[in-house]
């Protein structure tokens, strides 16, 4: 008799998502009138850079002729995306190639890189969470714990007594929307070296990182390439959700042999990235790519200010948006997230993500992103304002 | 303490390919003046369909504008390329867009399925076997037994009268090169229904399928909706190889809640297949595509065809190649997979694959792929006939 995953069939609070989407699903089909618009989504908004562009046609153009077609390229990566990565990001830290790994999106990176260890190892991860993580490991039956980050504790966890052997820690956060400090992230790395743990660190919002405080990688802090994996993607920097490509790093220090048996697992388990989309991001490291990515992100970070400077004008207290593009927005009067996400969508036709779909910590608060188009933040806000200056 | 995945740890024959590719690796570096040729690999050597090409082109143009821009697209595919499958793959079976799945590769896909079914299901596929299968189940802490094709069984297995939860098959086989018979099929399909098991069907090369008793898709067979989970990949038909497409079909006649729990499953592990590559494997069924596609397939086929020819004229017993681009050539006077493969590089500089890379059984063959270009194919036989016939 069939038996499915239970880890999988135990999976609920996804459940939060579907209902979110079925709700402004629905609201739309019955008032197909309202112009519905969405601060909602992780999704980015502007296109992909001219030179990325070209890259990706000219890549387009290898595969029509025999004479420079391309069939299967490495489980890895190619050497030229992996040669520009280490070039343009990690030139401080001396990696090789072999210590980079391409793949096609850091959702999938930072889940099956569980395959890698025993099931029984102990996992930690910081709530209120992105699902993704802890859905991500039941289906690999992998339990996760949680360690609360509230506004008590500046939604930075105390580093734990107990001990875990991997710590997912993701900086800049979704969905608080903060990044963590030079000295904040020592302390993990250091808890990480006593116990003999791995971080895995989410790092997939690094280019929006601005303060001076913060690394952009966790291999700024001394000691890190010991104990961490990070996780990095084009989709927001690059404008790439839709073409997919991303990396990691498993650097060789890391304990003994990881690095090879990881090797071993993608060999077995991936035929690599897309050429066309590995040959695009190589070309975002051209300075006229370099340039127009930059702009974005200025215009991003620009949309996140709006929306926080509006939100603590009208007494919310607002967490995140310096070094990320969410806010994480404390509700008042003590109404849950399902209350508001109703209210701005019914009553304002904007979508909000409700805190909630992150864990129950998060029903007191709403995620608000600011990686929607400029004109959708300006009407946003003159919404807002028509609601709240009433 | 940091404990590895022992069943990767363990992972053996993966190492065959790779001291295959080292010995070629060295022998070239040692050889700079000889000019090896492979027919060894089962990659493709056409480019992609014209059409295909200038739909990749339109879909990056998409990109590079923010009216027209794509971020993520669904975890499961787009419709578009669903309704074009469903349309020109499925229309006998009437399948539903919730039933098709797109994803990034048949090599992944086969074994990731493996996370919808609890841990302790019996599973079991034919060897000799492509090791992607065995390797990728240890990845995910699963053991596949084998049941033995044999030249005594015509390279078909009995039915087991065990009983098996899950039942890799692979047709048109890899690297045994024949493909199933209805009848043969029949027999699997029966078997599922009366274990209440399911056929994960590797049907990746079905576009090389000639012959009339042979069912180009597992649905051809009575009830096989109700016990089949068929997989299949735009890589070869399609010259895909470098850019990655594939999809499967999960009917909703299997079992009650599988198709569901998958979703939930690729929700939280997946973020879908590249756009472009999505957007060229629809242009694929272009009368225009189609045209060149049928083209490549039949000088594929021609190849296999000469090679066969060859083989069987110098005393070789030859399986496949009928409706495969692959052959098995059972090995003379007792030599090894391994010798035959050094005599090969070493005299004639043809690499071939040695069949001990598909599990001990295979150690008496040698597997031939005619899946190289037209001029290696014809340099090959030229450097073959001069060995043979000298």
């Amino acid at each position: 008799m069939i038996k499915l995953n239970e880890d999988i069939l135990k999976i609920e609070d996804q459940n939060e998502f579907f209902t979110a989407s079925k709700y402004v699903r629905e609201y739309k089909a019955n008032n197909p009138d309202k112009k519905v618009i969405s601060l909602g989504i992780g999704d980015v908004s502007k296109p992909i850079a001219k030179p990325v562009i070209d890259a990706m046609h000219n890549a387009v153009d290898e595969l029509a002729s025999m004479k420079t077609f391309k069939g299967y390229g490495p489980s890895h990566g190619y050497d030229f995306l992996k040669d520009a990565i280490l070039k343009n990001e990690y030139s401080k830290y001396s990696f090789s190639r072999d210590e980079i790994y391409i793949s096609n999106g850091t959702k999938t990176d930072s889940c099956s890189i569980l395959e890698l260890f025993d099931k029984e190892m102990k996992i930690c991860a910081v709530s209120p969470i992105y699902p993704i993580y802890k859905n991500g490991a039941a289906c690999l039956n992998r339990k996760i714990e949680f360690l609360k980050a509230t506004e008590e504790n500046d939604f930075l966890v105390d580093i734990p007594k107990e001990h875990y052997d991997l710590i997912y820690l993701c900086s800049p956060n979704n969905p608080i929307g903060i990044a963590y400090s030079f000295d904040y992230l020592n302390k993990w790395v250091d808890y990480a070296l006593n116990n003999n743990a791995i971080i895995l660190f989410d790092n997939a919002y690094y280019a929006f990182i601005q303060s001076n405080d913060v690394p952009k990688s966790i291999y700024e802090i001394k000691n890190a390439k010991k104990v961490s994996i990070e996780f990095r993607s084009f989709s927001k920097s690059n404008s790439y959700t839709g073409v997919r490509c991303s990396y990691f790093v498993i650097p060789n220090e890391i304990y003994s042999d990881i690095n090879e048996v990881w090797k071993k697992r993608t060999i077995n388990r991936f035929n690599g990235a897309d050429y066309i989309a590995q040959k695009g991001a190589e070309a975002s490291y051209l300075p006229e790519s370099q340039k127009e990515i930059k702009e974005n992100i200025h215009d991003y970070m620009n949309h996140v200010k709006i929306l926080k400077a509006f939100f603590n004008e009208h007494g919310f207290k607002v967490f995140g948006g310096d070094d990320s593009p969410f806010l994480w927005v404390k509700l008042r009067d003590g109404e849950s997230s399902w209350e508001i996400f109703h209210k701005y969508l019914e009553k304002l036709n904007v979508v909000v993500t409700p805190g909630i779909i992150f864990g129950k910590d998060g029903d007191n608060y709403i995620r608000i992103s600011g990686l929607a188009s400029e004109e959708t933040i300006i009407e946003a806000m003159e919404r807002l304002r028509g609601y709240y200056e009433k």
